[in-house]
């Protein structure tokens, strides 16, 4: 017999979903309503004028899709690619591989520009592959890679997309939130992101924004968009054009309680103010990276490109990988993530997010490892990481 | 300044989502934890068994999809028809149109068979439109059609498609656990429906289920998937194929809260019983019948064919459509639905889904209905209706 099930309070320090704040879980319990009542029409409008702060954009198509970030990436590929585009790739991680799946089942011809794991992104093999491929459409990377942890130059590298001719579609997954990121100063003209990672949302969004020339793009495609239900012509039906009491047809039913968290995410975030929450970010990011230095574990990605809110480490010496993982969620309910792709089984991935990124969780995360690490005859500097880190934060 | 949302506690009888149970809403706001977390992979498998029981099916690929029921219909179109692929779709309804749209995008060819809006599919139709194509490889239809509240025969349905030697995808949005489906015993290769209906959880996933001839056909495609987050070889990745310890391959963070909430509603229908649901569906119909019908207001579908949970009734003379609902909302909370596609303008549709099929949300619409189309001096019979539905509960 199967019963109701209850998880246990655990410290999501893993690549997202990050720690949600109980604001959220309780705006997620608050009873639902139509999703074409107008109290959820006014909603839709207050989280679409939210979301335009936190991505720093003016862009009247900012909503989020009714799916989990792969579905906003697909969505920005579904929509501005069609069959022969050629689109050039910037990888340097897991999702730049994804974005070339993607690429492939709409018929676009991918063109890879490939950077090592764990480092940014070479605006000058960009630059040179623009050149060597003057059709090319869209140019597509991803700004915080969650795999690695590395953070590319996303203005840099749109200004030479665009001296190029190309539209630019950027993932923000992670970045969103966590570090600087200006949609409109940048101009971006495709963005998506989750709301598992800085925003600390419970996952299941993915926040969408699109450009004037990228909506100009995808009401003027010669094919149609290959996806029902990512087509952004049809949702921006039901989102509204923006022009005021513009009528709203049906197209899917959007996920009533889902909205309310994220609506109450964007909130908690406008109130401490988007500067403030990257700072605070980059403080968290200082002091774990002063325990983990202390304890003698080595950053895979180099100092200038890393993320404060992703800290992909080197597995220390002695240390069994899994068995290490598995000690941290059963002894300190403390969940970190595993490498993945080419970092699979060499690297750990703290994230410090959202809400998870505070003092506690540095100081619990530090202490932890510290103990588990020594208690398995890891190679590191016992007893020291949670001084180091103390020192940081007086 | 924009502040936390509060909704109202309303009554939902409109087409969905419908009202959910106080105890879904609390699950929902459970602590978030990994979605490769050991606790949340037992919860996927729970997941699992308790839709299997839900569609009465042992089919292993029977899971929840990341996204709403429009996203369900999705994969099953794109993971079973390839370009070229001739596919026979039975409407009668807005949502078989959906359907041909889906197919339309994947570059098959739709072959429609219509029935008047309002009436259940004419399998009659379905044999003569196989006899013309025999190259068909799929038949698709709506089991119940949430646009206009008719039910069709989806036993006889398959069983005319698998003559033929087609594969059959069934949108069961509205009929899961409001009406009889069996998707075993009818040998229904592929089905979808959502969570808001009557399975009374909020919005936002959807079920879905494959037969093993359909995941055959998957397996064994000649090109892609189109979508690389509808598809179903990846998806089974993380889900697992059914054998005991199969490693599990992160696909899409999955939506961790709304399958708490998924995972409650699947408890609460195994705790009523599946066979009791359909009855109490038939009950409360019963009771709301009669209250409608003493009013003098007409069903739009015949007797056999009408969905207890799904009432479509045409709108009496004398009453405005939109200020009437209006009315309802802003009066009583209370939403009903309003009529789709063919239907606008001419009917309502009043739901009695899931947790909302109770004698307090007939006897309260009954009602308020009876108040406000008085008042407006629509053509009803006045004062009659709560009595004529409690003579049914007496």
């Amino acid at each position: 017999m199967i019963s109701s099930f209850h998880p246990p309070q655990r410290i999501l320090m893993g690549p997202g979903p990050s720690d949600v704040n109980p604001r959220i879980l309780e705006a997620m319990s608050r009873p639902t309503i139509g999703h074409l009542d107008p109290l959820f029409v006014g909603l839709m409008e207050e989280v679409k004028s939210l979301l335009q702060y936190a991505f720093q954009t003016e862009n009247q198509l900012t909503i989020p899709i009714s799916a989990p970030g792969s579905a906003g990436m697909e969505a920005c590929f579904v929509n501005l690619v069609e069959p022969g585009d050629k689109v050039i790739i910037c990888q340097n991680g897991v999702f730049g591989a994804r974005m070339k799946e993607n690429v492939d089942r709409i018929g676009g011809v991918a063109i890879m520009v490939e950077d090592a794991w764990g480092e940014a992104v070479d605006s000058e093999k960009l630059e040179k592959a623009l050149a060597e491929n003057p059709e090319t459409k869209i140019v597509a990377f991803v700004h915080a890679e969650t795999s690695t942890g590395a953070l590319s130059d996303a203005k840099t590298l749109v200004e030479i997309a665009h001296k190029a001719g190309c539209l630019t579609i950027v993932d923000a997954v992670t970045s969103l939130a966590g570090v600087e990121l200006n949609v409109d100063a940048w101009n971006i003209d495709a963005i998506y992101s989750g709301t598992q990672k800085c925003l600390s949302c419970t996952p299941g969004l993915s926040p969408v924004s699109f450009s004037a020339n990228a909506q100009e793009k995808i009401k003027n495609r010669k094919t149609a968009v290959q996806s029902w239900f990512l087509d952004m012509n049809l949702v921006m039906g039901y989102w509204g054009d923006g022009s005021k009491g513009a009528k709203r047809a049906y197209h899917h039913t959007a996920p009533i309680n889902a909205m309310y968290a994220l609506h109450e995410a964007l909130v908690i975030l406008k109130e401490e103010g988007l500067e403030n929450s990257w700072a605070r970010h980059y403080k968290h990011h200082l002091a774990l990276k002063a325990g983990l230095e202390a304890m003698g574990i080595s950053f895979i990605v180099k100092e200038q490109d890393r993320l404060p809110q992703l800290n992909a480490i080197t597995i220390p010496q002695g240390a069994d990988d899994a068995k290490i993982r598995s000690r941290l969620l059963n002894e300190y309910q403390l969940e970190i993530g595993a490498g993945l792709g080419a970092l699979a089984g060499k690297a750990w991935r703290i994230g410090l997010m959202g809400h998870a990124s505070n003092q506690t969780n540095v100081l619990t995360c530090l202490s932890a490892l510290d103990s588990i690490l020594t208690s398995e005859g890891a190679k590191i500097n016992s007893g020291v990481a949670v001084n180091a880190a103390n020192g940081v934060y007086s």
